[in-house]
């Protein structure tokens, strides 16, 4: 009988919790969204993650298939070698808790925890863009800005698993207050804030035109309400992109001069506007870096995209798997 | 009969060739310099080169000694798993020359070719300050500033052998203009001509006092003299070493938050002012980098100083021979 290795990929978000299964190819063959279970007490709310777990492996039909490894990719600062979350913005309560294991015990499937853009990086390199390539940053524009590193084929994590934090390479050590206390970070020009702001600044301040009242997003200007508009052809929309990614390509530039990646890939909402922000990034590269690492790097789009949750947190346990063997 | 292994060093500058003999200990046994043989025919030059090489070992009384490997610290961009030279500056005629090929095949001692900075790094890793250490970056302070990245106990090279050129992180992106066409690389505020154009600033524009003239460095004004003034307790000279720590810190806090790395190590000509530039500059780097990576790093001086470049040189050939068994 031939038996197929599927994977579980647990996305902790401090908003929703999604839960999928994933083939040997990494396709999805299954996947829920939950909300997530917000409790004070840490070990209720493990409860709550696996019976969402027990639900989708249910549901799935998976019961009878063969579940290698689960792999969960959360936001914030954890231990990936011993499961441990260290400090998470928006579950607090889960604050040293060490939370693998806690799943582990309870689902009796291995289980690895990692940092979702390390996640989405992993992700990336096994099943999406970065296939084939060694040396990778990975970057996701979204509130925030996050990075992942891959060295030499595998997931790079600095000496205590914080390596990456690449919405903090600063771009202007005199700009603008960052929420981590730098000024002048990537994160607070390219990133959701930064974005919706230097739209404000010409359409509501300077009163310049655009369509973007047809594209709001929930009733409001954000991110991905801007790149649709772009998309649509207007203009002002264009032109905040264009100079998103010029700081962004500011940034990049670092990045190349330090790492000499191979590949740059990015994810995240604002990057499915493409090439209107990710040709004025690589233009502004091409100005600022070095000539030898930038023509030896390629920027592309994400290739996950609204799945790279899922995917990339499954990742994690192919990553776990694969070292152990 | 006991056999020590000794490695040969040979550290190429623009103005000079450093040549020495190491044993296991990194000790340098014999070392002598020579000034760069300049001639248009590169074939002219290496011949040059291993007379200098053959003269080290005779007079050190190597000859009887077993000489493992010799390893060439070169500026510029190279290819360390060919041997070629791909752009020196200050040795144009060798660009594109197959450099430890030659020297391997004139002395039938197997060479290894490494950018000066990587040298600089493996040689702080193998016998210097960073020994015991798996995640490093290594800065150099010259005339411009050059980066060494160890991950994992090993050098990062990069997709194109250009990883760590960290003097060209950008701090300022609207600021000065730097030789490479970026704007507000780090090296153009903390390098040579930084620290002496801000010194002057103070010291002949605005007329501050200062006691640099009895410090000058063959009569001029250079980081150097700038270092000794400010050890003899002169306060411009600590104010402008001040500043310049601040200002390293800011691209320090950047390479902190990408690598997360467990030291950084700081060499070159201004390092040794010591904690007149490295206080600040932790600092400043406090201020800026995240907590996590920020507690889990240590900044400090490099520990090879002037032998620096043989030493280093040496573990180009160290490290090659350890990869290769």
């Amino acid at each position: 009988m031939f038996v197929m290795d599927f994977y579980l990929g647990i996305d902790l978000g401090g908003t929703g919790l999604k839960i999928g299964i994933t083939d040997p190819a990494g396709r999805i063959v299954y996947k829920q969204t939950f909300p997530t279970s917000v409790q004070s007490d840490p070990d209720r709310m493990v409860k709550d993650i696996c019976a969402c777990i027990a639900e989708v492996i249910g549901r799935s039909g998976a019961a009878g298939k063969k579940i290698v490894a689960a792999g969960i990719g959360s936001p914030g600062a954890l231990n990936p070698l011993t499961g441990q979350l260290i400090y998470v913005v928006n579950l607090q309560m889960l604050n040293g808790y060490y939370l693998s294991p806690a799943i582990e015990k309870a689902t009796a499937i291995p289980t690895f925890l990692d940092n979702d853009v390390n996640a989405m990086a992993l992700g990336e390199l096994f099943y999406g863009a970065a296939r084939g390539y060694k040396h990778v940053i990975a970057l996701t524009l979204g509130t925030g800005i996050g990075g992942g590193i891959i060295v030499d084929g595998k997931l790079y994590r600095g000496a205590t698993f914080t390596a990456g934090e690449l919405g903090h390479v600063t771009i202007d050590s005199n700009g603008l207050l960052c929420n981590c206390g730098n000024y002048g970070c990537i994160e607070r020009y390219a990133g959701r804030d930064g974005i919706v702001n230097r739209f404000n600044a010409y359409y509501v301040q300077k009163k310049m035109a655009s369509a973007i009242v047809k594209h709001l997003d929930n009733g409001e200007i954000t991110p991905r309400a801007i790149a649709e508009a772009a998309n649509a052809g207007d203009r002002l929309a264009c032109m905040v992109l264009e100079e998103t990614g010029e700081l962004l390509g500011v940034a990049l530039a670092t990045m190349v001069n330090f790492m000499n990646p191979e590949l740059i890939v990015i994810g995240g909402g604002i990057a499915n506007a493409g090439d209107l922000i990710l040709e004025p990034a690589r233009r502004e590269m091409h100005k600022r870096a070095y000539t030898l690492p930038a023509q030896a790097v390629r920027i592309v789009q994400a290739q996950l995209k609204n799945d790279a949750g899922i995917i990339g947190s499954a990742s994690v346990a192919v990553d776990a798997i694969k070292n152990k063997t």
